[in-house]
């Protein structure tokens, strides 16, 4: 826990070289949201799926934190303010459709999930071999 | 383009073990929807966000394929089974609260976009440096 709930979050890196046209263009559901998807930018994992309005997004931006919409609380959050396990923003990216996007983050704390594991994806529900690709990456 | 598209997809390798406690307990929203990750399980891009309902996570389940509801077309498909750009899945997992899935996939041909840009999440919308931990990860 870090103290004062109803103190300012702490302040991360704004983000910079904002594409304005982009971040206008996505495309919020009849809800006014966006799924967006968090993951570590430097273990990979994808951590968790939450969702954003125009203004969770805008905070995320202006401030270099993961702002978001509680859609159960009904309210703007701060990822980690009260748990201590905040998100820094390296990157947004946005889909070839607009309507979902991506966050690159550094977690800080002990996890992303409140379980306290690392990624809220922690539960396999099912696994297989898969196909290798039978020729290289493009 | 793979020829007849009234052919059955090619098939996968069906995933086991299944933990049908947990499908079964997925939660789907309103609309019978649950919001489907796919990640890249070599690379760990995060390739498209996209929507399931029960039928086609119980046959991505089946057959090893990615197995989606398109919400404009109002049908279920396979990606990947007309472009060719097929995804093999090799994992899927649940999160925390049971509302949102992800799966880890082998990506064949040559992209998981229909643009072929490799993810959907190609657009870079904002950019920063971000906050590194300051201690180890847990």
């Amino acid at each position: 826990m870090t103290g004062d709930p109803t103190a300012a979050p702490a302040p991360g890196v704004p983000l910079a070289a904002v594409d304005r046209e982009l971040v206008e263009g996505v495309a919020f559901d009849s809800s006014g949201l966006v799924p967006a998807i968090v993951q570590d930018a430097d273990g990979g994992q994808v951590l968790m799926l939450a969702y954003m309005n125009r203004d969770a997004l805008a905070r995320t931006i202006a401030t270099g934190r993961t702002w978001l919409w509680s859609r159960s609380r009904q309210e703007l959050w701060c990822k980690g303010e009260t748990s201590g396990d905040r998100q820094y923003v390296r990157e947004v990216r946005v889909d070839c459709d607009g309507d979902a996007v991506l966050l690159l983050v550094d977690q800080h704390g002990d996890a992303a999930c409140h379980t306290k594991e690392w990624s809220c994806f922690h539960r396999p529900a099912a696994r297989g071999p898969g196909v290798p690709r039978p020729d290289p990456r493009p």
